[in-house]
């Protein structure tokens, strides 16, 4: 009751809609009634749930999470990367979402996001059922 | 095995102390051991689990994010509200809890609240059983 | 199908890699296919997953977050704690982790920290199956 898809993503810190892979991932697990986890795998990324009607709301977030946690070669851990950790700290690396007749209970402005926050790169996402 | 309820807020950020409507909930389901999911559908609010004796704990937690993520002009987004967007993100807009002998496995001190961010606004809430 | 376990801290802000206790606890309760969920009954400490491999990545992590949430007497609740209910809130107090053949699903490099904001104390994790 777990599939796993792969994320292409194209700059260091992008948001990418999940939402109909995920969706499909829930028509072939068979999901009827119950829930999923969308969890991330890696430490330098996230799972949110935001709005997807406008890219301007995710582009307003990576700015804020830009500002608010910057890249600075005054961190300790070597990489470079250490803003990345921390941003997948304080998004979140999983979301959790009702399925009701077979499909998702999200709000009406509500998709799922895959968040790079160390990219580009190939990501991985797996979606299991509850 | 899912209700949804309706959450007033009075305010444009204010967090609610749903606990009450949430044990309730629990019962109406009946559920006995397992979890719920407390999910917000909306994208300018969040769920969160944090002290409920002393109400200025969560006016502690309201007015540094209002410092960390302003109100401002400078947003792409153009609705005003872009800050309510990543307030929802930062917080999160679920929380799982275990639920034993038929009640929440809460601590001592931890209530849950809804976190609205853009309000004052009629919003719903979802509880849903795992 | 729910374990408690005790996480003693060392300092007011630290990070304790629960990990191993997480996979022993799911051996225990036999849980072979689905999730468990790790939840901290406290309001002043919280759950993350992040790099375990260097343990830089948890101080820089701790670092930013005291950078942005510093302790102050500023604060209307006055307990002095604030800023650990803040980070409480911000990090999260769960995260669900999907099991598979009897095993965390966890990425390479992904362990389970309990996040301790106003130690040293001894602390409570529950680990339930879903």
């Amino acid at each position: 009751m777990t599939k796993t898809f792969s994320v292409r993503t194209r700059s260091r810190t992008t948001f990418v809609d999940i939402t109909a892979e995920v969706r499909s991932i829930v028509a072939d697990l068979g999901v009827e009634d119950g829930a999923i986890v969308v969890y991330c795998p890696h430490t330098t990324a996230a799972i949110t749930i935001n709005e997807s009607a406008d890219p301007d709301v995710v582009r307003d977030v990576i700015g804020k999470l830009s500002e608010l946690v910057p890249e600075s070669p005054a961190f300790f851990h070597a990489e470079g990367n250490s803003d990345a950790h921390i941003k997948s700290s304080l998004i979140g690396c999983s979301e959790t979402v009702l399925v009701r007749d077979g499909d998702l209970v999200l709000g009406t402005w509500q998709g799922i996001f895959f968040c790079e926050f160390d990219g580009p790169r190939s990501r991985q996402v797996v979606v299991g059922a509850l």
